[in-house]
């Protein structure tokens, strides 16, 4: 027996998001028939981060024990040619045995994109939202996010009981081809934290002060205090990392 | 009657090209269907350019006739709501009688996307080609095209008998998020011409003077010296010119 990651990217578009689910098309469900068949035994796979129906991953890790000897050099070629077009695996390595890309993560990095006019083609994967996007509010808003942080308040609804305290690395907006994204890393996220943190700074703009206001929807650690879900179809998985460095 | 058009934006992956065709998912029959509808009678649209199967549009002009009185103003939402999530109509403006997209463009500006790594986002509309991408070396080999040309070397079988000579005003690289793009602009194109004229670009990144083999493919208005073409995934219509300004 021995352990693998894989680096994996998905249009998330036409999945019922990650985990698998009985009659639904999940990228952990296609992804375990694949790795199944190849390595001629039942394969279970561990996200790093198990992304929403509709959210989109360039960098999501997936790890797995199995007895199969195909080295790992061979999974993407080898999956590539079976997998659908919107799920590739990017790279694979052994790993340390029993390695856990979701335990073993020490954080996360996502994307969430949004767009300043619609666009068919962007639209995939950014929100345009009704209204006008203001880069520097949005800056403003979100900068006080960065810090250890009990996130209750950015907690969507229906999520399993974990650790609230979050520790925020990064949170910063830049442009990109279609308007502006704001790149968020952090030890872990809660359920829907990232589209909340997107959709509160974005009902936030109008703040002449937008850095206190988010200071204090933070401090209240009450959900009613966030602004709406941003929709899921902004998001993207950019990049897990471990002990050891960025697994992409 | 009154003559109207309209700046239309699609995503060509599940569209048959612009031309109608019977049986055929085309850009063109899904928007005169809807158009039709919303019209009262049937109507009958003319593009500016006829793009490919497969690819994009972001600022196609559409033009047409009709003696339905729908307000300029009222076909963007009534039409929206009707069409495919994954064509748009962008705006809509009355114009003068007999106005003709087509033969009225001044100009035509189509961009083409290139990846540096595969993408599973960004890979719906631009392309990776097997080798390196060299931004300085297909900067050099474009730059002469810049001018007035006999382009018949980059014209694709099976055209049209068209004017060969093209007036190309722009032929830059830029950086894109994915890699580096291709801003090209000219009074019309030939048949598969931009898609070929990347496909020599890269084909020459392994000369020592790109720019020097360039003019000579250019001057031998020989199908045969014009690199593979390139896929037509990576291209998209971006700009319409006419007399009286930009039409986006």
């Amino acid at each position: 027996v021995r352990t693998l990651k894989l680096i994996v990217a998905y249009d998330g578009a036409a999945f019922d998001g990650w985990q698998r689910q009985p009659g639904r098309r999940t990228v952990q469900g296609v992804m375990e028939a694949h790795l199944s068949a190849v390595m001629g035994e039942p394969v279970h796979v561990t996200a790093a981060g198990r992304t929403d129906a509709g959210c989109h991953a360039r960098g999501q890790v997936a790890s797995f024990s199995t007895g199969g000897r195909l080295p790992a050099a061979a999974l993407p070629p080898v999956l590539n040619r079976r997998l659908p077009a919107d799920l590739r695996v990017r790279a694979a390595a052994e790993a340390p045995l029993g390695f856990d890309a979701r335990r073993g993560a020490v954080a996360r990095r996502y994307a969430y994109r949004l767009l300043r006019e619609d666009d068919v083609l962007l639209g995939r994967f950014a929100w345009h939202p009704r209204r006008p996007v203001d880069a520097d509010h949005l800056a403003r808003a979100t900068a006080p996010l960065v810090g250890e942080h009990d996130c209750t308040t950015f907690r969507g609804a229906g999520s399993t009981p974990t650790v609230s305290v979050c520790r925020i690395q990064r949170a910063s907006w830049r442009p990109w081809d279609g308007g502006v994204l704001i790149d968020i890393m952090a030890d872990h996220f809660l359920y829907h934290m990232v589209r909340s943190i997107v959709g509160t700074a974005l009902a936030l703009q109008g703040e002449s002060d937008p850095a206190r206001a988010m200071r204090e929807r933070l401090a209240a650690r009450n959900r009613s205090r966030a602004g709406p879900t941003a929709p899921a179809h902004g998001l993207c998985l950019e990049q897990v990392f471990y002990a050891e460095g960025a697994e992409r």
